[in-house]
């Protein structure tokens, strides 16, 4: 199964969401793709400074405006789309990334692990790793510091992960784009890095995104990559059946080779 | 806490045992070190080709030759080693690694990975991971193709490593040395990857050793590193209290931002 895998890299406004949503749509129209992946808090940006700002910006999942002109987009593109933005959910707010195809919405991550001050705006993830089966192809989703603990991308590619779109908001030099490489490999899947650029200087912190927007394959090779400083979006053609093919050697395969029996470490408290 | 931590990269002569424990023995005597890690199988080499021929090389341990020459020198370098070796347990085979120190002997670990050929001739390791106390310093250990499976590296970090001692034979060009970084970063860890050079043809397969041992530090840097064909020692300072931070941010902390509830999948068989 051939698929057309892409990203958006936007330098979004903070707080500007219309002008940053129609912005990231108008790169994925005029590139087409079958598989998008948006920024984390595309639409909003993401350097919150209070409790008041994030609320006020948040929204309803599927029912708020961003992810409506998702599934617009995805219609009339005949595309699935993953996004990162606010959620609003009863009293809680989620750092979040939806999922959109073909004019329906398909569902919704919570992001696991904050990363810095997202620990005082959002609440952690409370519905963990989930795949979504798109028919033609299995997708799971994380967002940006969930790339540091190698059990996010573990968790999806052992729930049926063909694709893992991975909206972030990168602000450590050079070192996901590295580890995404070997996520990758380890767990035999494509990644859809699609992160920011540009900068933020908000509440006495700047904050510089790095860019470097990346798709990787399940052989470790760099598929498709963007600039540090690029507002762009970029495709490439794929074939979902690598991400199916888990044999390392004719002795070796990635997933029934796992011993885990002696994994139990992992999941202690 | 200072530490002197070291590899030696060797290239085995099949079968000749004394050979290849002395040389690697006299590099590791001129060079010093506090902890050395041998290759895998650095006494009699890799390639096996009949279960009566590994049945012949492997040994008792700690009653073995090999484990006692490592013991003499351990005690009269007042070091730590760490070495791969082929061994005999009541009618099983490991491919297992010893740890030996000051004269006494530590412990063994027996590879839970095997990689290609090793499934004919070796049991799977029947003791999971485990993490030795030397006062100083908590050491780790895998052998070569566990560092494919993240579990390896990760299960030793929370049982408290300090250093992963990682004696390998590694054939596949360039894959693991990329990867030892990241999980050196993403556990904060210190990683010695102890690797063989040269090439062995028997039973009709050739097998080229990609040399390349190094040593990477909890924040992702390659402290030292050998070339693919030297015969060569190495040994570095560290500073042991680098791999007991894992601070990531004033935020996040590499093990306690672990979210184990959404984990589960990593454990069912």
């Amino acid at each position: 199964m051939k698929l057309k895998l892409g990203f958006v890299q936007t330098n979004p406004s903070f707080g500007n969401k219309e002008k940053n949503v129609e912005e990231a749509i108008n790169l994925s129209r005029k590139i087409g793709g079958d598989l998008m992946v948006f920024p984390e808090l595309f639409n909003t940006g993401y350097a919150f400074i209070s409790k008041k700002e994030i609320d006020y910006l948040a929204e309803e999942v599927p029912d708020g405006y961003t992810t409506i002109k998702l599934m617009e987009h995805s219609r009339e593109a005949n595309k699935t789309i993953v996004a990162g933005l606010a959620e609003r959910f009863n009293d809680k707010i989620f750092n979040s990334a939806v999922v959109v195809s073909n004019g329906q919405f398909i569902g919704v991550y919570r992001k696991v692990h904050l990363f810095y001050k997202e620990k005082l705006w959002f609440s952690v993830g409370n519905i963990g790793f989930r795949v979504f089966d798109l028919g033609h192809f299995k997708l799971g989703v994380m967002i940006c510091f969930d790339w540091f603990f190698p059990e996010s991308a573990r968790v999806l590619a052992l729930e049926g992960a063909d694709v893992i779109a991975h909206p972030s908001n990168l602000v450590l030099p050079g070192l996901c784009q590295k580890a995404m490489l070997i996520r990758s490999l380890e767990n035999k899947v494509f990644i859809i890095t699609a992160n920011r650029t540009g900068t933020e200087f908000r509440g006495g912190e700047r904050f510089n995104y790095i860019g470097r927007s990346q798709i990787t394959s399940p052989s470790m090779k760099v598929l498709a990559s963007a600039e540090e400083d690029e507002v762009i979006a970029k495709v490439v053609d794929v074939d979902i059946s690598e991400a199916r093919d888990k044999n390392i050697t004719k002795f070796n395969h990635a997933i029934q080779d796992r011993k885990v029996e002696f994994y139990g470490k992992l999941v202690m408290p």
